[in-house]
């Protein structure tokens, strides 16, 4: 299927037109195989964001299920969340919320009503609207590493901070990759650019470079308000049509335990008054942010979200809103944080299951806490990305090219990770399980009998094309063959595929008029000091 | 729950008494956990064997289940299957099957009650019977690498030709780590030693190496009764005590398209007569000894893995039987074997469905195509295994130290699965997801408040030794950590591993006096020529 739809030229990102269309016979062979290849760099399969077909695997029961919503609402009903923000702590007062300070309790029924106004499922809308994405029911999206203040790569050989050049780099990938679906924040921080306009230059980047749904961070208002006004003027929308429907989205972490600062609060309201995707993911490290258990880490981590939740149902019945989680423990041998373990899976699982009784969308990652692109990597991440597919995730984030628990940021990861979302991408088309006549193939095995083999007969030759997944970067030859193309590792034939991926990056297209627009409001916006870095 | 188990001495192989016990406070910190560690090498969990709790990953309906099952007893009906061994066909065309040659047919109804009379569930108990394995229901074991010709290891750098030495070393791993809970077929083909005596020689290696469950190769009637005689002498067993129950198994395979062959036939009857396991894994890739279609592919692996089954029923009534799944593709441009891909994946778990409907234990395997242990290999591989466990598989063939198709066997993949395999071992124990007040933990919730920490509190200090998965080989350093302790990758850190291991390598103990009789069994049957090489 991948290989046979990559032939027709619907490669998604700015590489379509150059694919190299229908060369090549229906035999395969790697020679046939490269002529097909044209001048794009990788044959990936298009853009076709999955539909999990799976039913999710749930570790608790009813009584389980039950268990943790009633510690999450008891945690809002007796404990209360620290609104540092006093606005959001006077909306949800007025809301009739128990207000002590910054303290907030609310009552589970009025957790449960408010929160019934959230939609089960909503979309984002880019400015390509071809890269429309729907976050919930059944769908999956993946996005790329977000935030990390470090970048490494194989030529590099050291971590260093992020530069706008490596964030520009990352986001060609977000862009050519067909397999990640949205923006998400910063592909790495680009530490040399001030802190008061990066979110100028960056999102002028992401908005020039891909076309696909945008994050803003929620770190003060001048910063969102610029975002949603640099993704309302790329796509071309008046106020209006930007406030109809979500074009964009943030994501806010609570302080755990049991808190959500003032800026991101801040972010959280103005996106929630313009009706732009809401997603909100405490960050509950078990032993340390959280409780040692993992259930009361997630029963924490829901409290914590559900009421960041209630707040922008209150200020907009209606506002798309998903619940993430980050729950993961320490290792408290020394403290570090431990990722894509049985304990991480198992804590994403429990949340899908809750936020299926809370009917919202779930937002989890892809993580490991390994530094290098290595088998450590790989197994750490495989494991957080089949946990979240297992938990019925709608949005995963850092769905590629993160390292040490999020402080690194690397093209080699990148790329192999993508490897593997492209593979949960093949892995949910159902047409692998098709039980009809023609796939049950009686006649064939008939044919072919005992003493033949299936190569040459018409049964396989109707199919072979579409017939299974084609990676871009496994290597699937022979030791003899694979030593002597050079005997490349992964990580080195995945930078190869980076160098060759921004050599032939052609952006997608933009009008001239718009590009120039975006240019002039970040340039006013740099005049007038762009936004405090006291936040 | 690893680390403090671990703490308690319980390792199993020769470790355990070695352990360090427990020195050491509760409060972690590496410093403290070396100090526990004592001289063993790596701090794992104990021996035991998990259960899976998750409910398998079933893309077939109803309907599913039942077109692939019609297809299958339809071959079996109307096409057939070759059994290229005269007794066989006797014993079938006097069960009343309908034999034209070594063509063989046999009816639905006649295949669904023989096999009606395999049991669900059975045990192996190898010569320490503290190692018994249950084959069947929710158990799932993982078993070493199987029968590849070569061996790779980071030192050496190369792919070479297996030895008795590098065979011996990977017993010693399949010996001293937990999470192998069988030592299936040679880890690699000794080719140094000559193929007459090559069964007795790894056969001794294997039971004073070993004390898991041993496998013997069919090939051939004096290799299947020489390794039945060895593990009877090496349990210290009776004749009678030998046939009472199953104390070892061996593994066949179809030759696909729709043929058993002689000599494999052979043993599996042998086997079959003295009530010890069978498995049955037709190697079915799709596209070349199969339809290009999976389910087709499924049908056609599961019509060739039944008769075999109705075959061991009519020999032995109650003759414990396990289908094995060995479905992937070729590669279409290169005739290369896939593994570990979404199609694998799905086959794996179609199969689990089917074997679920016919009652019978399910063997599968972990594998990927990868040619070193790198970034690849361990996505193909945890692809495969998650496939494993979702499909409700019992037994893992090749679940550690495979790599190039199965035609190298690598110890720093061997280690490096094994951390999966724990993993997997962690990931269903039901205690990381209870719910009860304690671990919902509302009053440490309450304790903590918005401004403290986890760390610790008494909830924390009651639970930490025990609350998380413990790596024995992930490196959860930060980078700075990592790459001042020498910036080692995973595979090398694996190798360095593997060196440790086997300089602290004690065998399992065994009975001087049995150790005797075995040397002498394999003297004299060496000096009777050993078995023939034309099988």
């Amino acid at each position: 299927m991948a290989e046979a739809v990559g032939r027709r030229g619907q490669q998604g990102g700015g590489q379509g037109g150059r694919h190299g269309g229908r060369h090549g016979g229906r035999h395969g062979g790697r020679a046939g195989a490269k002529e097909r290849r044209g001048s794009a760099v990788i044959e990936q399969m298009p853009w076709n964001p999955p539909v999990n077909i799976d039913r999710p695997t749930e570790p608790l029961d009813e009584e389980g299920v039950a268990a943790i919503h009633d510690g999450a609402v008891r945690i809002l009903e007796e404990i209360g969340i620290e609104f540092l923000n006093p606005e959001a702590v006077e909306i949800l007062q007025q809301a009739g919320c128990k207000v002590s300070g910054e303290n907030v309790r609310m009552d589970r029924d009025f957790v449960m009503e408010w929160i019934a106004h959230a939609p089960s499922q909503f979309t984002l809308t880019p400015r390509n609207p071809d890269r429309q994405i729907t976050i919930g029911g059944r769908n999956l999206v993946f996005g790329n590493v977000s935030s990390p203040p470090n970048y490494w790569d194989m030529s590099l050989g050291r971590k260093m901070p992020g530069t706008r050049a490596q964030c520009q780099d990352l986001l060609r990938l977000t862009q050519y990759l067909n397999c990640i679906h949205f923006a998400g924040g910063y592909p790495v921080e680009p530490v040399d650019v001030h802190a008061s306009v990066r979110h100028l230059d960056v999102l002028f980047d992401k908005l020039t470079l891909t076309d696909k749904v945008m994050h803003a961070y929620s770190l003060g208002k001048e910063r969102v308000e610029d975002v949603m006004e640099m993704v309302r003027i790329a796509g071309g929308l008046s106020h209006a049509e930007f406030d109809a429907s979500p074009r964009m989205y943030t994501n806010i972490n609570s302080t755990s335990p049991l808190k959500h600062d003032r800026p991101m609060l801040d972010g959280w309201m103005r996106l929630a008054r313009r009706g732009q995707g809401l997603v909100v993911t405490p960050f509950t490290l078990a032993g340390a942010m959280a409780p040692v258990t993992m259930a009361g880490a997630v029963a924490q981590s829901l409290a914590e979200a559900l009421c960041a939740v209630v707040l922008a149902q209150i200020i907009r019945p209606g506002a798309p809103c998903a619940i993430g989680t980050f729950t993961s423990n320490v290792d408290m041998k020394s403290g570090a944080p431990a990722f894509g373990t049985p304990e991480y899976m198992r804590a994403t699982q429990m949340t899908g299951q809750l936020c299926r009784f809370y009917g919202l969308p779930m937002r989890s990652s892809g993580v490991c806490a390994a530094n290098v692109p290595d088998g450590q990597a790989m197994w750490e991440t495989s494991n957080s990305l089949w946990a979240a597919v297992q938990s019925g995730t709608n949005m995963v984030y850092h769905a590629a090219g993160w390292l040490e628990g999020g402080l690194i940021a690397s093209p080699e990861k990148f790329i192999m990770d993508c490897e593997v979302l492209q593979q949960i991408q093949r892995y949910m088309q159902p047409e692998i399980c098709a039980t009809g006549p023609d796939e049950i193939a009686l006649d064939a095995i008939r044919t072919v009998g005992p003493n033949g083999h299936f190569f040459g007969i018409e049964h396989t030759q109707d199919r072979y094309l579409e017939a299974f997944y084609q990676p871009f970067l496994s290597d699937w030859k022979n030791y003899e063959a694979w030593e002597a193309a050079g005997a490349v590792w992964t990580p080195e034939r995945a930078h190869h595929m980076f160098r060759e991926i921004l050599a032939s990056f052609e952006p997608p297209p933009m009008d001239p008029a718009i590009r120039e627009e975006l240019s002039d409001f970040v340039a006013r916006r740099k005049i007038e000091g762009g936004a405090p870095t006291d936040f």
